[in-house]
């Protein structure tokens, strides 16, 4: 069978009406809909001759045996969030069953080309997004916290993938899986603004960007509204709005697609009759470049110093969270443009804000790269995220041309 | 009896072993703790041979007849805050015990006397305060709202009250007792930072402030943190920094004791992740002059509106309550500054942020005016709470000046 980019906008649509509803996609991992698009994907890839197989971690494959043992691999996950889109993760997976159709028909490749359903990507159910691709990559070492895990409806995480056939303890045994890996190519929506306000339809990823997360307390006092003259004020809230302001020009001055988000503040006493005596922020700091990023989070720390100084409070702060830069494959960001350019004319390279199964395999030392196919008003993780039909039909091209890039280059 | 400051402390200790607890007072109103403060008030009384009743409110008065029946008053509360401290509201009334002690022994004084102690000044209970003097000054027009009023316990307004004597819809009646007022004298401890700060014991009161209270909202769009570049938020967080910087610099420009208070910010969706799509702020401003009070507001309007339109955010305001400032009768001032020069040296004049009693009978036109004494760190409605003890006989002596200087002035 030719390469035909209608048949995957078409199979999204049939997916989407089998496991979803009016408010949107419900393909929640290790769940009875979930269990249903995978069977669905198997019936699909079946006319390939893939071999079917799924993994310790749960992470579905479908495997078109090459002249080498080595493998490329092309990657995606069919789970949603709950009322989620139609093209989170999905997209990704269909693009890669065309992909193993055209090159099944051509006859043997010359590497062995491996599509893999990552389970569990989003985390919906139990908080833990990256599941199955984490474990086989190596990076999973949380699994005695993931035993004590458990649902909103209170089931343990470890039964409710038992019920699909997943032994927690067993899922870094899917290493092995990535044993003989050569490559691996990921498309997926920006689920962000810019290739649209760039009108571009498709974009190399350069990487995902490194992520500094932390908590900064303001203390000052909490003191009657009516009877505290202004110059006797320690209010921490205007230790908040300054470090909000601040946080702009760092990322500004930082460049090289920086960006810095306070992404809530709460007051205490929070009244209307008091000076704010707390206010605890929220920091998010994103680079691609290490170096870059750790001169943000220090930028950011002496100016926090700076402001409570000059507001006569206190300021603290308390890491929530931080992830290294993963810088994606030279070699294959080269051979991504070529593809995106040759089938759309103009490429553009940018960094990914969110996380990525495709990180995961970075990380566990895999060439890597995606691609990115523009999001309507960068919206995602909702049943309004959309995509133009003529530019999902494009990524399916580009991520055809690249598999043939990269089975050349690899092989 | 001669004057006996020390007195009044020792009195006010008695009260608070009577009617506190470890964690401080206790004299809510329309309880059976604030019923024992009346009983043993009345009881402090009696030997002054003033007549006691209590009032359609439920105010309680005590009448020291003079050779006139138009009357100065002297007013306080001895209700309290749960966990309260142990000067608010009752060092008025105890310093108007002793000073109708001094004049039962000096003989019938030139206007009658009458020392009233205010039902529910703090509304701890309903949430409705200065509930006895705003009948009584008749400002009260809220009965129909009040009767669907509940405590805590599910307790009706109206029958908390009728345990206590009073009928709800016959409260203002209470406006009888206000017909032949003369003018109207009230102690008070600062609960702010002022005097302590200026090392002074006492200050005239000019007024009540007015008081703006304003919601508002900032609206932009929430956007990941992750993959939205900065030139392309709209972030609803940067117009409430913005606002809360604008607002110090309004009081300050406006100056005559403004105060421009952001007691909260709240913000939607509020999580790490993500731009701040609505930061909904509580605004409170105060002024002494009602047209300084409106170019604040004013200007904080148009601040807004000028950081919106930098940020491409929306605003919206709405107003939650606002007060006219309540000035207090000039002459008074004069002989309570005159009243406090001769007792401490050193007067000051200042307003109240908070409102009072004395508000609600100023408003009502009678000539008003308050005594505050210093608050040890500016604090109050806490255990924590506290005065010198000096400070406290001061204030008493301050006082009885003013009352003499007032029986003489208004005979």
């Amino acid at each position: 069978m030719p390469l035909d980019p209608a048949r995957t906008v078409a199979e999204l649509r049939e997916l989407q009406e089998l496991t979803g509803d009016e408010n949107g996609s419900q393909r929640v991992a290790w769940t009875d809909t979930w269990e249903t698009a995978r069977g669905w994907l198997r019936e699909k890839v079946a006319s390939t001759g893939a071999e079917a197989e799924i993994d310790e971690a749960g992470n579905q494959w479908f495997t078109l045996p090459g002249q080498s043992e080595r493998a490329l691999l092309i990657g995606g996950h069919i789970d949603s969030v709950p009322n989620g889109g139609w093209l989170d993760g999905c997209l990704n997976v269909l693009a890669g069953v065309e992909v193993l159709r055209r090159l099944a028909e051509e006859g043997t490749p010359a590497l062995t080309v491996r599509l893999v359903n990552w389970a569990d990507e989003e985390g919906a159910r139990f908080g833990r997004s990256l599941f199955g691709s984490s474990a086989a990559g190596g990076s999973m070492s949380d699994q005695a916290e993931l035993r004590e895990r458990r649902d909103a409806d209170g089931t343990a995480l470890p039964d409710a993938l038992a019920a699909h056939g997943v032994e927690l303890d067993r899922a870094l045994e899917a290493r092995s899986r990535l044993a003989k890996a050569a490559a691996y190519l990921e498309l997926h929506i920006e689920q962000g603004p810019v290739l649209e306000s760039l009108e571009l339809p498709l974009g190399v990823v350069l990487g995902t960007f490194g992520v500094e997360r932390h908590q900064i307390t303001f203390r000052g006092q909490a003191a009657h509204a009516g009877s505290t003259p202004m110059d006797q004020r320690r209010d921490a809230l205007a230790g908040a709005a300054k470090l909000e302001l601040e946080i702009r020009e760092i990322a500004k001055r930082i460049g090289g697609g920086a960006v810095c988000t306070m992404g809530g503040v709460v007051t205490k006493p929070g009244i209307v009759t008091s000076v704010v005596e707390t206010a605890e922020c929220l920091l998010d700091q994103r680079h691609l470049d290490a170096a870059q990023l750790a001169e943000m989070l220090s930028n950011a720390e002496a100016a926090s110093r700076r402001i409570a100084a000059e507001e006569s409070i206190e300021v603290e702060w308390e890491k929530i969270w931080s992830i290294e830069p993963i810088p994606f494959d030279e070699r294959l960001i080269e051979l991504a443009d070529e593809s995106i350019r040759e089938v759309a004319g103009t490429s553009h390279r940018l960094p990914s804000g969110p996380l990525h199964d495709a990180a995961e395999v970075a990380r566990s030392g895999i060439p890597t790269v995606m691609l990115f196919v523009q999001s309507l008003r960068g919206l995602s993780h909702t049943r309004l995220e959309d995509t133009k039909e003529e530019h999902l039909e494009l990524s399916v091209r580009a991520l055809d041309r690249l598999t043939t890039k990269a089975l050349e280059a690899f092989a």
